[in-house]
């Protein structure tokens, strides 16, 4: 009898050459003169979904890039797991620091080289060749499943959130399991069960109706760039704490139990400042530098600019002054309420002389955070532990991932990060590449992944 | 007998002729392609101060454009006074703006329009013009007489100070006298007593080796951003009183007198906002707006970049932010020691994380005071009544001319400010005049100056 060890054993060879062909679809999402290659690559998907067994597999339009579904519900009474990839990529620029075209792989050292090998083509891959081994094996599968394969994560699924609000009742699940996501290192596994939100806003103070000569008129009128430089310097203590009136009132606080994952995770602070370049780290007090950049929320100014920029002098007393500033938020603060904050905040530490508007960038994100005893994640560990010989490390992105509190907003279900990239794989670089020993240990994991959820309480 | 009077009414229409092809000259010394015109204008000048009945008349080289020397110096006992113009003019676009083309001058109404038709081609021939009358009219001066005219004065002079530490003894004199200022209105005159300096300087700050993504570092290092907002915000108070340590200490405070003086000269507050668009004037508390702009010294932040400038979102940690600040100064600030205050504040106030790098900025001016009582002011004040038949308005400016300080410094001799030009006259703009009526008034001005300037104590 063929198992699903076998069956996969049997077809690496075969799967790696159907991984290099979907590579060499240039899907990239952020530039429109490849927007066919975009769809190409969903066809592929929905091709290989179908040949693994998926039923009502469909490219779905989304207004944008699309959407590719399939799903097989033969197992009453067991969870529906909803299995996440995409299908698109980065652009390849700067394409003469390539050592081969990026989009002709190449097979080298145990390493697929090519652009989308790693994030997320080999990944979203995994799970449709998993699916297809226990059908071969076992004519069935221990749960029901649902694929979503998305063509826009790369530029941040603009669509996607209004696709899931229209098509909640397909989509509809138990859990999430992304394949898109990262293990620690080579033999040491990773759950990711943090990730931040994001609020943004520009800050615009107007001045005198045109630039001043700061000789006539310095002593006479208030300058916008003092007037922003002190909204600014009041949002934060020169520590590093927010000041910002209600900031960290909905933080989910870090328990003990939440601090000792955090320092089980290993860190090299006199590394991180040598890459840096800095002489030492910085950030609210109370905190170690990963709880801080892991799980508190910050506020940077990302941009300001007024005046004048050239050489030299020019004695100029401006008439605007203008900064951008985002918070990356963790839970459960709201980003809409913390733009909401800001603006008071602007508008009450506002100095006279100046109309100052401060205003909320689209660009937004929820925070996200899975309980680490999460029975989703608990049936992960298990799978990780086997896989690895070790207990995953709990860890968490300072960064965003939108589908995570998206599909718990829409669908109501956490999303387990089973994905086997490594930090080390060049992703969004030059020289992206793969490890077929990742390919491989992905699709095991994912059979096991599978079988272990079939004992999933619903 | 020829009297001065009669000799200048005589010859009105002549002075004017050679007024307009003195302007027809297109003297730009801010370009270098106009270099040679300068030349030919200090030629010119030179020509006319000869025939004037002036000696020794040189066009002196300086490193960059011209200086035209001359002197009178028959008149043992008596002071020596030094003449001081400029025979350089600003450049002329937007040349689309301009009625008649720059250098192509045309009497309209009494007025001669033309670029440096009032700044200062017409200003300086007058006391050259008031000199050759004295001379026709009586055979000598009432006083010794030496002519300074320079062609770079558009520039900020950048050759002068060394010219004229080199020239000390050649310009040696009791009393400067300059043509190149400003009367208060048609009927009000004016005496500039004060002028503020300068000193300008760039603070950098340097965080990591290079840009970072928030979400991977935001709460793990230093903002540049952050830290430079807070040097700046920390050397104004909000009410806007400089908090540099030291800053005051060398501040000639403002007498009851000289606050008298200044709240004589007409003012509307309530237009000056209309003017400007802001709702409320701003500044150092404890002081008038035209206090805190005339006598008071003040730290304008010029210009502030740093991070991302562009549309929407960019959620990135910059690695360096950069502001340029200037101070105008006032008697007796000294430049190099309030660069060196500033440079300390900054030290002092600079977050930890970050590099922080202050230099000073090569354009500096001295501040300049000259006593409301000092005789040359007397004097002038007297001549000034017996034209406008009213006492002159005591005026300060908050911007710098060079040469006043400069002459102080190298030549101790304060300047009595005694031009014609009108704020209204277009000056640096398009479309710039000169009032023939100012023109005819200015040279019965010199002639009664310089027979006055004859009984200055020596």
């Amino acid at each position: 009898m063929t198992t699903w060890e076998t069956y996969l054993a049997e077809h690496q060879s075969q799967f790696l050459d159907e991984l290099l062909d979907f590579i060499r679809i240039p899907s990239i999402s952020a530039l429109p003169e490849h927007a066919a290659d975009v769809q190409q690559a969903g066809e592929w998907v929905a091709t290989r979904l179908a040949a693994a067994g998926a039923e009502h597999v469909e490219v779905m339009p989304t207004g944008g890039h699309p959407v590719v579904y399939g799903d097989w519900l033969h197992a009453p009474g067991k969870p529906t797991i909803l299995l996440y990839g995409h299908f698109d990529v980065q652009p390849t620029d700067p394409l003469d620091l390539w050592t081969n075209p990026p989009f002709e792989p190449v097979v080298r050292d145990g390493r697929i080289y090519a652009r989308g090998a790693s994030d997320d083509k080999g990944g979203m891959l995994i799970p449709i060749l998993a699916v297809e081994a226990l059908l071969k094996a076992e004519g069935s599968l221990p749960v029901n499943v649902k694929f979503i394969f998305e063509g826009q994560e790369e530029i941040g699924s603009p669509q996607l959130a209004d696709f899931m609000t229209a098509h909640r009742e397909r989509f509809a699940c138990d859990l999430v399991v992304s394949a898109d996501g990262l293990q620690w290192s080579e033999d040491e596994p990773n759950l990711i069960v943090g990730l931040k939100g994001l609020s943004g806003m520009q800050i615009d103070v107007q001045g005198a109706n045109s630039d001043l000569h700061s000789g006539l008129h310095g002593g006479g009128v208030q300058n916008p760039i003092h007037a922003l430089v002190r909204i600014l310097d009041s949002m934060r203590s020169p520590e590093g704490k927010i000041l910002v009136e209600g900031f960290y009132d909905n933080v989910v606080p870090l328990s003990e139990a939440d601090r000792a994952l955090i320092a089980e995770v290993p860190y090299d602070e006199e590394a991180y400042k040598a890459e840096l370049g800095i002489e030492q780290v910085f950030g609210e007090p109370g905190y170690t530098t990963r709880e801080r950049i892991w799980a508190r929320p910050t506020l940077e100014i990302n941009g300001i600019w007024g005046g004048f920029q050239g050489e030299g002098t020019k004695t100029v007393l401006p008439n605007e002054a203008h900064a951008k500033i985002s918070c990356r938020l963790v839970a459960n603060q709201n980003p809409a309420k913390i733009a909401e904050l800001l603006v008071a905040h602007v508008q009450k530490n506002s100095p006279p002389g100046v109309k100052v508007r401060a205003r909320r960038l689209s660009d937004n994100a929820d925070p996200y955070l899975m309980p680490t005893d999460h029975p989703g994640n608990e049936i992960a560990r298990g799978v990780l532990e086997e896989l690895y010989g070790k207990t995953p490390y709990y860890t968490r992105l300072g960064g965003s991932i939108a589908v995570c509190p998206l599909f718990l907003k829409e669908l109501g279900a956490y999303t387990v990060n089973f994905g086997f990239t490594l930090e080390d794989e060049q992703l969004h670089a030059p020289n992206e590449f793969f490890r077929l020993s990742s390919f491989e240990r992905g699709q095991r994991g994912y059979c096991m992944l599978l079988e272990q959820l079939g004992g999933l309480e619903v």
